[in-house]
């Protein structure tokens, strides 16, 4: 709610995400955004599977009410901690400062942050993450990267998700691809189905790299 | 952004919509929420069609950035105003106030709302209008009302919209219908589809109900 948002509150919450990434140090810190229903719980249940022989895996829950993302990601066996945010739109940086207190850092390769699903608020706060990966589904149409710039702006990837609900649709991916790509050029946009599996791969190459980037050659299993 | 939303800001915005109420004297006025995507402005097409041979209709539109929208609902041959919000996450009574200067009012039976596409931010703020009505997309997944309960609270009406959708889809109408009405027992819900028109004749029935209670039993045209 940017009218109310002074840019002390902004500049209060730039100071604890300093001080998360900090302490998360050599962790691949991900913050997913996208609209209610895009498919993030979805996406992240396949990565955990795909990556989790590789690489330790740590999940931070954002949600206003409800523990059932979190349930669904436990039955996977990594750490989950529940942020609820009782009606707060968005994750802040000491939300999860909080809630990195719960989490045994020294076992952890990435650390999944699922935000509040809401493609306009989260854009603004940074969590102390390395980057942000948006999902858009196919679902949604292929006007919301004109209508919703900045989530796109701020994030380093883009999972058009929901691929196999394509041809019961009339969204464009090559014209979504380059809406996209006219915000950011920089980023990078993979088409999946979290339903299917279908174009994961890629996506799972991407995080792998990141993790590499930031722990240094060594870092693979 | 619940956090730093002063009880200052919501009483001066409450102020603000009891004056627009006013303005709006004998007119509906429906304010409708969704998250990115659900399918209101669609909605909104399929319903202007049906009731303008019997009603005027007006139209507000709320976006972040571009006019899509307006430009969607114009060719329709009513009267759209465009609301930019240029990064809010939501409409407010103030932003409605200065787009009802651009309307005749004395020429508008039902009076529009759409809102910025949130499922949480504008479920928040009054506008002066008479209901809000929630759209939920199938593709969301069944989740979202006890994930998002305040606009489901707030509403007055439902429509579970892409019910095309419902073959390629693990989302079960009953249970949601349930978990619905467990949040807000008075909600009606429909289950539409605004691509091939199914289920909207109820919808429309509903809307022409409402202008009948509001405007005497001389509305119907």
């Amino acid at each position: 709610m940017k009218v109310v948002m002074a840019q002390k509150l902004l500049r209060a919450n730039q100071k604890v995400a300093r001080e998360n990434r900090t302490r998360l140090g050599r962790i691949l810190a991900v913050n997913l955004v996208s609209s209610p229903g895009a498919g993030k719980t979805a996406v992240l249940e396949r990565t955990i599977a795909a990556l989790k022989g590789e690489f330790r895996v740590g999940v931070i829950e954002g949600d206003i009410y409800t523990t059932r993302d979190a349930e669904r990601i436990a039955v996977h066996g990594v750490d989950v901690v529940q942020i609820n945010t009782t009606g707060v739109c968005h994750l802040d940086a000491s939300m999860v400062a909080r809630a990195l207190d719960e989490i045994n850092l020294e076992d952890v390769d990435i650390l999944f942050i699922e935000n509040v699903g809401n493609l306009v608020c989260p854009a603004e706060f940074d969590l102390g993450e390395d980057c942000k990966v948006a999902v858009l589904s196919v679902a949604e149409g292929g006007d919301k990267p004109a209508k919703y710039p900045l989530v796109f702006q701020e994030a380093q990837a883009v999972l058009i998700n929901k691929a196999d609900l394509l041809p019961y649709s009339d969204f464009d991916v090559d014209a979504v691809r380059q809406e996209i790509l006219a915000i950011n050029p920089e980023i990078d946009v993979f088409v999946v189905s979290a339903k299917t599996g279908e174009g994961l791969e890629a996506w799972y190459a991407w995080l792998k790299k990141a993790v590499q980037r930031k722990q240094g050659p060594s870092a693979t299993g």
